[in-house]
């Protein structure tokens, strides 16, 4: 059984094609600047040359043809598509896990679109060009809100007046459900325990960065909110912060509520504390080279992680694992340990040798501590493939 | 020594008169409705009739003498006044301590004005009548905001650009830091170690809400942020919550900055989410006759505490006692009940007999758990007479 995993960005078209016998990727590809121009596909297969073609693509549909003729005219035999898992941002409340696409679905999608302007619409146009492109097989809508339906309302509501909620689905949704479920997963195998058993706390920290705390494989709560903007430090987003400073900075600012959004969501953050860079490895550089304002967004971005790991270790009451993963959580050591550092009286310790050889599924924990910490390198395209094997099966 | 303690409010003004060789009380009031038709004074001076005036006072200055008259027309000795304590809201980052005012203090906290714009104006409109109706003797100003003072920049920053801060003071101040001063103080009595060797959360739950940690005598987080807004759930406000929140319900609801300031600071919170109350004894009311609305807003409201416990208690590596205090803190066993069950894994237990007698300045932790836990009444007058002491002394 072979699975087509696509993931469609407003002006990017990414993919991969997994042989499930084995769960190893056969092909895959980025199809970049469509609608734009300049646009580019790179095309990779193991073992065989990467092919790379330019040539301007208008819209989604052109551009998943073009893909779909350079993986079929492969001609070899392990290169044939049975099914197609689409990566979708916004399910809403309607979905609370992956769902088989019929009409009915897309238009539910759509319905999410006011919750995901930038999101939902690009990744309709893609499962509408690949359906029609690929037809008699079955497609998956994958969604990145839906492991985080389990919340319970005391989790997602906000103390707002219950309009927000009921008439405009104010709530917390929580997104980088798709990693967030499959490093989990991954992780309750380390431990050695079923995975309906375990509480944990995921941490995905990458150029976006969100916390999950789970219990029985059901997600308590996430930091990640309404928007992605809540919870975490992240490149350019500020995460939590006074709501009261979003009105006061637009009159100081004259700013419009778009042009705030985007200061908000692209200015902030790394970027904007450190004014080096919204790439931490930049900010830790500048700041072991005496950069002050870069010192202290790294100690920021580490204390806002420190604070979620002890307010989820308060709702779960301890937990088995701590869960370490994407660009930041898998590769930084550093933000590892200054996050860790100093919680013994939280059952958390971490092996500092441990942590600095950075070995990926390995216990970095110290021996005798009661909670696990694990680096586990996420694979949400991995994780689309496997539901959509699932429903398709 | 007699100091008098006095807290003007927009339409308010609020007053005590300590003895302080026995920090007792000698007499205290409240003028009400100043600058708005109805105003009545009433004050009490134990062991004598309550005195009530009746009569519309149309400014501060107007209502400042009216009570120092009644006040020092009592003409028994023990009520002589030999300083004044002030309360200020905000101190901005000017004030990490009490002050005794001059011109040039006054000038800074006009300055402030534009962070408070609804409390540092009347508190100053009371310092200028007070000074001149009771002149030659100290006045002191005791900031709501100079105890978290100490607090470092990776917790006071948001991860804002630069300019947030630098140009427009965009940064975490916190308030109640009277109270949570005051009772941690009391808290460090009860534990028996000095104050300057404790690590201690404190709990402010009145209408207005905040927590503060606390280590060796220094604030090192507070919930409260720029302003009162940030943090826990409170009678009308609503705390934390994604920031994009505010732009997309501006823009559904079609508010101004203003409508949308006071929706979330007047219209949210225990109010907005269970649509019954603001006050929290009726909420748990309704929510005992089973309103759903009212049983979530309990929830969500006793969650927050719950993940701040958390939060700080990683911040500080475990802590030697939780103080609850104010209204809520000191009154609602439920709420203690709910926030602190199940939290064994922190070191934290609930006698729950002991917390349901509700016995003042005790501890009602269950033995042998690493965190002790007290029920301190707050008692913000007086510390603010306390600092006059120390500085005119």
């Amino acid at each position: 059984m072979n699975i087509l995993v696509v993931n469609v960005g407003s002006s990017t078209i990414k993919y991969q094609l997994f042989d499930m016998e084995t769960e190893s990727v056969v092909c895959k590809g980025l199809l970049d600047k469509v609608g734009i121009r300049g646009s580019t596909l790179e095309h990779k297969h193991p073992g065989k040359d990467t092919i790379r073609i330019d040539k301007d693509i208008d819209d989604h549909k052109t551009g998943m043809d073009l893909i779909l003729k350079v993986l079929l005219g492969d001609g070899t035999e392990e290169v044939h598509v049975d099914a197609v898992g689409h990566r979708v941002v916004h399910g809403g409340e309607s979905f609370s896990s992956s769902v088989v696409i019929d009409e009915s679905v897309i238009k539910v999608i759509e319905d999410c679109s006011s919750l995901a302007p930038l999101h939902n619409p690009p990744n309709l146009m893609g499962i509408r060009s690949c359906m029609g492109l690929l037809p008699g097989i079955p497609h998956v809508a994958v969604f990145d809100t839906a492991f985080h339906q389990t919340m319970k309302p005391e989790n997602y509501l906000y103390a707002l007046p219950r309009e927000a909620y009921e008439k405009y689905k104010v709530r917390r949704y929580g997104f980088h459900g798709t990693s967030h479920e499959f490093v989990s997963q991954e992780a309750a195998k380390i431990l050695g325990k079923p995975y309906g058993e375990c509480r944990m706390i995921t941490l995905h920290l990458g150029s976006g960065a969100s916390m999950a705390a789970i219990r029985n494989g059901l997600v308590v709560d996430t930091s990640m909110g309404f928007t992605p903007l809540e919870g975490l430090v992240m490149g350019t987003r500020t995460g939590d912060m006074d709501p009261a400073i979003v009105c006061y900075l637009m009159d100081k600012l004259g700013l419009s509520p778009g042009e705030m959004d985007s200061y908000l969501n692209k200015k902030s953050g790394l970027l904007g504390l450190s004014g080096v860079s919204a790439d931490l490895r930049y900010v830790i550089e500048a700041a072991d080279s005496g950069d002050i304002h870069a010192k202290e967004a790294l100690e920021v971005y580490c204390l806002r992680i420190k604070g979620y790991v002890g307010n989820y270790m308060a709702k779960l009451n301890g937990c088995d694992c701590l869960v370490f993963t994407a660009g930041v959580g898998e590769n930084s050591s550093l933000v590892r340990e200054r996050v860790l550092e100093n919680m013994d009286a939280l059952g958390i310790g971490l092996d500092r040798e441990k942590n600095r050889a950075g070995c990926m599924n390995c216990d970095i924990s110290l021996p005798g501590t009661p909670v696990r910490i694990y680096v586990v390198p996420t694979n949400e395209e991995l994780m689309i493939a496997r539901e959509t094997l699932e429903l398709v099966r």
